[in-house]
């Protein structure tokens, strides 16, 4: 119950901040296709914050599955992993507007390192409530993915002063790694 | 459970891509029924783009009421739809602010053939794990209209180059033969 | 089941507008109080929208509660009403900017009279559905509320050509009468 | 049943609320550091107001759970809280585009006390409707968070015309005071 609702605020959260994205794609006031031209590293930008924001719906769904019992630290550690996430629009708009040039590309993956640091406390208050001997302690298990995405991040963002397209290259390889849902906890639960 | 997340999510982004394509009838300076006529050509292509997320959204609730079991490609696929449904707040400001010149009539139906390929997709993950005898794959038969509309979008979006208005009925069109909801899934289920 | 995501997609729709009408009161660039001042008609028709909106949440709640069967028909019946609401916003915005002059005012007043519409359609198809004895049925009785507001809103139209402030009035004097949650339903179901 | 609808529309609003705030940091021109530099302040009142929005979801949240029975009060109550809730984003807005001067914070300010007011009253029709010897009554007994964080708004806003910097650290500390979620509900209920 407590957790429907908990569940049901962040997919609200989640939902606008993915839909409100799209209103950085201005729309062109000429009618041509060249018109639109400008408009694709912004289009891109959107793309990946798409596929990264669905990357965190998908595996806050597989995690809150597990949960049986909601604290206030499993609350707020989750408002907190929220609002990293509400500042991806932002930053994905600076990125877009300015075609992916360091300082917006660094500041893009420092968003994307606290969200990922948000996830990691989540998870670790949701383990810490319900054991170690719980269905999320035990699919997660040593988390290579969880541990290795924030030195990737961490990378990126240095990369990004020498050269952003490498930088790109990382945050993209890092939402490939995700893109496979949490198979761990489906293959665990059932 | 699953389920009911995915819905709900699914809910809150259509919910959100509706309501968002109204900001982009802008407010007039003047305050004469004059000064509204400018906006005609945005607010049709408001109500024709509503007309088609609703008809999205009431498919979507009958085809997910069969839905038994979530998988990861089930997910993946209703947010792939999520993605191209999310860009049509942009084509219709496109459409409506060019007065539904080709280019952005053409784009308009870009976007609405791809998402009817996302459906496609996702109706086709369903049947697969739900087995051909499932209600839904019963329920779709031949799926004459979710194999027709793709080839009358790629009519409309050629038919933009020529003559525009062409291909606004052909999307009219389109919209009044989904109009109808899915009744063959309600008799069968019932 | 099906009644709940009827329920869930109203009910996100209906946030967002409530939601959304807050953005047209623009951020002034002045710090001083004097430069609310101009902002002053554009809050005011927030208010009147937002109880407007919260009398149809309010209503739409009281009545979904009797549903039983939700048909296609009652589905786009509820989708028709949503997208009249969905203009609020901007004939909000429209009448705030012009200081609630008269044309602003009668197109205000006309998005009213379509939702009453809308929502009288509604209420008829869910009565339709489950029969002349069901408590929706009993509870509406003679609907003498949902039959003086159409007649208060075309008086208000016509008014707001001669005298805004006569329409303002009518339409304040509508959500007053409105403002008591429908007690008629709450009365018969318990 | 009827109050999982209340919760629902409540946060769908909040979730909206907290989300469009971040429409107020304003995507930058350049593609420097230091042309973030103008939007700290903005950065700044958004962590407040997404902290007080926040800590409202969760004492909302753990006070709906005690709710039994919901009446026309509780309702209208509940919008009334969600209106000056729904305000928040363009004080928040107005207060970090003038640097936190004096006028806008008083405002602020202003928001917040009928927030607090609304939640007060809010709190009282959930009581009053479930008897003195119900969870709710018990748990906030004597209410001194209640009652202080008032107190403290009106210091607050006489502050900020002297000193806007006191008024701010007023701000904060009412948030700390509030940060720890409503423990006195989970302690009697469970």
């Amino acid at each position: 119950m407590q957790k429907g609702r908990l569940e049901a605020f962040s997919d609200g959260v989640l939902a606008i901040i993915i839909t409100i994205m799209v209103l950085e794609i201005k729309v062109p006031h000429g009618e041509e296709f060249t018109d639109l031209i400008p408009l694709i590293p912004v289009f891109l930008s959107y793309v990946l914050s798409f596929i990264y924001l669905s990357i965190y719906w998908n595996n806050h769904h597989h995690m809150m599955h597990t949960v049986k019992k909601v604290t206030g630290s499993i609350l707020w550690a989750n408002l907190h992993l929220l609002f990293w996430l509400s500042l991806v629009p932002f930053v994905t708009g600076w990125m877009g507007e300015n075609n992916f040039s360091s300082k917006p590309m660094a500041l893009y993956g420092f968003v994307l390192l606290m969200a990922a640091i948000a996830y990691f406390i989540l998870q670790n208050q949701i383990i810490k409530t319900h054991g170690k001997e719980s269905v999320l302690a035990q699919a997660v298990g040593k988390d290579l993915k969880g541990k290795v995405s924030p030195v990737l991040y961490v990378i990126g963002i240095a990369a990004s002063w020498v050269a952003p397209w490498a930088a790109g290259a990382i945050f993209i390889l890092v939402a490939l790694i995700w893109l496979v849902p949490d198979k761990r906890i489906e293959t665990i639960y059932k």
